[in-house]
This record gives structure tokens, sequence and C-alpha cells, in this order.
């Protein structure tokens, strides 16, 4: 038995991507998906964050393990810094939103990448969510995403795969764009 | 030798919580912080960030221990669902920035929690991140959450607390309101 050599750039399976695509351009209904996740509150600043299953492809996608995240307060803002702040993980969320989207890019257009690293650094004003002063704003003031990449293409090419990650980022559309969120409380 | 006993609710060290946010008052400086995160691409869409020390309080903050996060896409995405996706990401972000807030809110006003859950759930159009349509956004189109809260004070009060817990959100503030965020290629 011979099994057919899958072909992979980056470690994408690109014949597999690109046949993914054309599905959804058939069948615009699987490209619908509702992503989830449940913090439960530990203690003080400390909660967990369960991320199982999700809806997308036409159904509900089980996974083979549900992943947990942590997150906390740093000592100086009196949690106990037993994980990153939330604030760090809304900006890891973005880095690894452009860097995912990099090396699928990169792998469609053929580029063998040697490495791509993403600095992310948020500025924030904590008189805001410390009530002191409202005229400063909750969240960050601005955000900067730098990019090292290194890889089989001269440094326009790969200036311009980051440039693409950007223009079909998830995250970096949310951050930058906004989203209409709803808070609601369940009554018990 | 006698410990003075330090007043905790929810495992919130309230009068240092208080005492930070009065040396705020007084000096704002200290309320300037910039957090970070870096994030190295490893296989595919599966990368893993890195957070350490940060900018604030006055000064640079360095911390015990650094915290990795890794991210990747599932099966349905070409990914090998090794870590959440970045999007998931993002939503576990906005559920531990409220949650963390909430367990500081009804410290302050003496509410002990006996459990707080959030659920998030955030729909998107994987048209627009495929390239397929232009006109699907490529994040999501909405964010819900959903709070549980059970504790020693009744309904509408702990309603309050999650209001409040909106209200002084960072990553709340950031998902709802926008932030400019700059991606530059640093030249190697």
């Amino acid at each position: 038995m011979t099994t057919t050599p899958t072909r992979r750039t980056n470690g994408v399976d690109t014949e597999t991507l690109f046949a993914t695509i054309d599905a959804v351009r058939q069948q615009p209904e699987l490209a619908r998906f509702q992503f989830r996740a449940t913090t439960r509150w530990l203690d003080g600043t400390w909660n967990r964050t369960t991320i199982g299953g999700f809806h997308g492809a036409g159904g509900e996608q089980a996974r083979e393990q549900e992943f947990d995240v942590e997150a906390d307060h740093p000592v100086v803002l009196v949690g106990a810094d037993r994980a990153p702040t939330p604030a760090e993980h809304l900006l890891q969320a973005l880095g690894s939103c452009l860097t995912s989207g990099l090396a699928n890019i990169a792998a469609a257009r053929g580029i063998e990448l040697h490495e791509a690293t993403a600095r992310v650094e948020g500025d924030i004003d904590l008189r805001g969510i410390l009530g002191i002063d409202d005229s400063v704003r909750n969240g960050f003031q601005a955000i900067r995403v730098t990019f090292h990449v290194a890889g089989d293409a001269n440094p326009e090419d790969l200036a311009r795969l980051v440039d693409q990650a950007r223009r079909r980022s998830a995250v970096y559309d949310v951050v930058s764009n906004a989203v209409p969120v709803q808070v609601d409380v369940a009554t018990a």
C-alpha cells in the first residue's frame, strides 16, 4: 500500500486548505461558525476559562479535548499573578491570529517560512478601570504589532504576507473595528 | 509575634485595593501601563505566545515566571486543534476580564460571591477570513456574554455587579469600542 504524499508548506496542507475554501464557496452556510468560552471565577481576580466544542462547517463540532486558560491580575494590581491578565490575553489573541494567518497565506503563496514572531504592545492608563478619571478609557489606547519574518522570499514579499495577514485577521478586525457585545445576567 | 489579619472578601485584599486606588489618584503616572506579548510561529497555524514583564506602577515589572499560551486552528479549518483558536482566545480574554472585575467590585461592595460564571459566544462568518466575500467582515459579527452569579446579595445587586464589571472592563472597552492597531514589519 502506498499513501499519497500531502503537499505541505510551513506545515499547512495547502491542498486541503484550497479544497475547504472551494467547499465553502459552494455552500456558504458552512462558513457560519459560533465559538464559545466559559469563564469560571476561582478566587480573587483569578479565573479559568474552558474552551470546548463549537458550531461550524454545518454542525456542532466536538473536540478531542477541552482547553483551559487561566487569567489573573498581577501583584501590583492586587492579584496573585497566577496567570496572564485578561488584557494580555487580548494581545496574545491578536498576535496568534496574525501569525496563524501569516503561515496559511505564506503556504498558499508557496513561500517557505523560516521563522515568524510578532511582538505585541498595548498602552493602557489604568485610571479608567480604577474609576479615578472618567475621561480616561478603560481599554488600550493604542496597540502596536511588530513582525520579524524570515523565509524564502524577498523582504517586500515577506512584508506583503504580513499585510495580507492583517487584512484577513478575525481578531485584528474585532480589535480595530469593534463588535457589538451584549452582556446579560441569567436569572437563577 | 502576631500578624494583622487582612480583610479579604472573595479572596480580594480590599484594603490594599483601596490603598492602590488612592496611590494612583495621588500619582497618576503610576497608572501608565504597557502590556506585551510575543507570538512565535511553530508549525502550520500553531503558535505559542510568551507573556512576561510589563511596564507599570512607575517602572518595569518583572514576573516570577513567564506564561506561555498556545493557539491553533481546528481540523475543520485545516489546523491540528492543538490549542484554542485565536478568536476563542479573544472570547476568553473578554470573559476573564469581566469576571476578574466582578470579583473586585463585589469585594469592594462587601458582597461575598458563591460562584460566578460567564458564558461567551461569538458569531462569525468565515467567508470573510477565507477571502470568499469581501462584504463579510473578518471578525465576529456579534458577541454575547451571559453571567450566572450567586452570592450574599439580592438578584438586583448581583446584576448591578455585572453591569459595573462591564463599565470598568478593559477588554470589553477594546472589543466594543475599537482601538487603533499598528502592524509593522521589522527589517532584518
